[in-house]
C-alpha cells in the first residue's frame, strides 16, 4: 500500500484500465465480514458527503453495521484506494487518504466503543496526522470499560514508517494483535519468524499471525495453534484477505470459541475473499461458516 | 427491465442490499465487448457531469472505445441501473434513465457514424421521448453512407411499449436485427419461434435470435445456421449475456467472417459475461476468442 494525493489519484485513474467501484477500507471490510457471519458489528470512520461516501454508508449499513459518524460537509472527498490486481492475484493499492485526514478523538462514539466487547483498530490509521490521537484514546475508553483492545499492523510499509509509536500502543495498550509475517517482522526487526511470534506473544495477550497459504499461527501465552490456509478453487485477488481472516477470529473470540475454532472461522473467511475481486464478501459468510461446522 | 424515476431508485437503493458499481449500458457493454476482442467500435449517448459519468467515460475509453459526446453540465444525473440478480442468475433491472431522457438528433457524431461498418442501435432508446427521432437519423445517416443499420430488440417489455415503432424502423432501416426468442415473438406477435423467426429474416437481411442455454440461430435470407451456446461452468449473473453476444457476432460481421463464425463468437464472449457479476468483460475477449479458435 503507498499513499497518494489527490492529483496523483486523478493521474493514475487516467492511466488504468476499466475498473470496478466496490466498498472498502481495512476495518470495515472485517466489520463487513463479522456481520455477514451473524455477529454484531459497528464502526468509526470519516467520510464526505459524496457520493462515494453515500455508497459506503449504504453497503456498511445494508449489511448490518453500526456506522452512525455523520459525513463531513467540507474538506478532502471521501477516500479511495485504487487497487491494480495482477493475474496471479497479487495487488497494488494506492490510497488517496481524503477526508479521513479529517479523524480525530472528537469522532469517537464512546458509547458504541463501551458497548463491544472488543476494540479494533487498523495500523492504517498512524498515517493520517490526527488519528493517532483518537487510536490511544480509543483503546483508553474500551479499556476503561473492561473490553479488550486489538489492533491489525495493516501494511509491512505502515509498521516501517511508524514503528516505535506500533510498539507504544502495543505496549501500552493491545490485547490481541494481528499481523502477517512479514508485519510482524518488520515490527520487532527479525526475519526469523519464531522469534518475531515469541515478541509477539510476550507483548499480547494473543498474537494472531497470517503467512498466506501456509496458513496462520495463534499464540496465546505457552499456547500455539497452527492452523491450515483453507481451500479455495482459484485464488483472484487477495486483497481482504487480513481484514476478512479478522472478522472470522473476532466472531469467534466474541462468541467464546476456542482459539483454535477462532483461526479456522479466520481461514475459511479469508478463502471466500480471495476467490473473488473486491474485499466485501459475495456470499453470507455464516452459510459458509455453518457448511464447515464451524458456527 | 422496468424504467423507476430518482425517488423510486432512492428508495429502492436504500432497501437493497451491499452492492457492486460497475459501469453498464446495453450499447456500450456491446462496444466495450468488440474493443476487448481487439475491434474498433464508437459510443454515442449522453452522460452529466458526475461521478458516475466520470467513471462511464473512463471505463469506456480505457478499454478502447472511441466516446466524444461531451458530458451535460446541468439537467438530470448520469443514468443507473439498480440490478438485483438471485442466486440463480437471473436479473431483475431498475432503470432510472437521468441524462438519458435528454438525448436528441443533436448528440448524434455524423463522421463517426459515416465511418463505421455498422452502425448498431438498442431498442432501450425508444424509452427516452427524444431518441426515437435520434435513433431514425442515425439510421438516415448510416444508409446514406452506405453502412449496414443493426438493432437490438433489447427487452421484451419494451418491444410490448412500442412494438409499431419497432416494426416501423425495422421495415425502413434495419439490416440485421438481434433479439431473443421471447422479443422477437412479441414483436410479430406469435408463441411460434419458427414462424417469428421467418417473419424476422422477411424483414431483415440478417436475423440473429438468442435462446439461452439452447444457444442462437442466425438466418439469413434461405440460409440458416443453428449454433450452440458456449460453455460455462457456472451461471453467476445473465446481466449482458445479449449485448455481450452482439459483440462476438458484430465484430465477426466487420471482419468478415462466415455468419457461423460470427455466431460462435457471440457464444464465446456471451459465455464470458455470465459466468461473472457484471456486464463488462473481465477477460481480454481477444485471448478467449484465439484460444477457442477463432480469430
Amino acid at each position: 500500500m503507498r499513499l497518494i494525493d489527490g492529483l496523483e489519484a486523478d493521474r493514475l485513474y487516467s492511466e488504468m484500465g476499466p475498473g470496478v467501484e466496490m466498498s472498502g477500507g481495512s476495518v470495515a471490510n472485517t466489520m463487513a465480514g463479522i456481520a455477514s457471519l451473524g455477529g454484531r458489528a459497528g464502526y468509526i470512520g470519516l467520510l464526505r458527503d459524496d457520493q462515494l461516501g453515500q455508497v459506503f454508508r449504504h453497503d456498511i449499513t445494508a449489511v448490518g453495521v453500526t456506522y452512525r459518524v455523520p459525513a463531513a460537509s467540507a474538506g478532502p472527498a471521501t477516500a479511495r484506494c485504487l487497487i491494480l490486481v495482477t493475474p496471479d492475484a497479487q495487488r497494488t493499492m494506492n490510497t488517496y487518504l481524503g477526508a479521513c485526514v479529517e479523524l480525530g478523538p472528537e469522532h469517537l462514539d464512546r458509547a458504541l466503543i463501551e458497548s463491544a466487547q472488543v476494540l479494533y483498530l487498523e495500523g492504517y490509521l498512524f498515517d493520517p496526522p490526527r488519528a493517532k490521537a483518537a487510536i490511544r484514546a480509543a483503546a483508553e475508553i474500551a479499556h476503561g470499560a473492561g473490553r479488550k483492545v486489538s489492533l491489525s499492523l495493516s501494511d509491512p510499509f505502515c509498521v516501517e514508517r511508524h514503528r516505535a509509536d506500533f510498539r507504544a500502543l502495543i505496549a501500552d495498550h493491545v490485547d490481541i494483535v494481528f499481523a502477517n509475517e512479514i508485519e510482524i517482522g518488520s515490527l520487532y526487526e527479525t526475519g526469523d519468524f519464531e522469534a518475531a511470534a515469541r515478541a509477539a506473544a510476550h507483548d499480547c495477550e494473543i498474537a494472531v499471525l497470517t503467512r498466506s497459504a501456509k496458513g496462520s499461527v495463534v499464540v496465546a501465552g505457552a499456547a500455539r495453534h497452527e492452523i491450515p490456509a483453507a481451500p479455495v478453487p482459484q485464488v483472484v485477488d487477495t486483497t481482504g484477505a487480513g481484514d476478512l481472516y479478522a472478522s472470522g477470529f473476532l466472531y469467534g473470540i466474541t462468541y467464546g470459541r476456542l482459539l483454535d475454532v477462532c483461526g479456522r472461522l479466520g481461514s475459511l473467511c479469508a478463502a471466500e475473499i480471495i476467490s473473488h475481486i473486491g474485499a466485501r464478501p459475495e456470499r453470507p459468510l455464516k452459510d459458509l461458516a455453518a457448511a464447515s461446522g464451524l458456527l
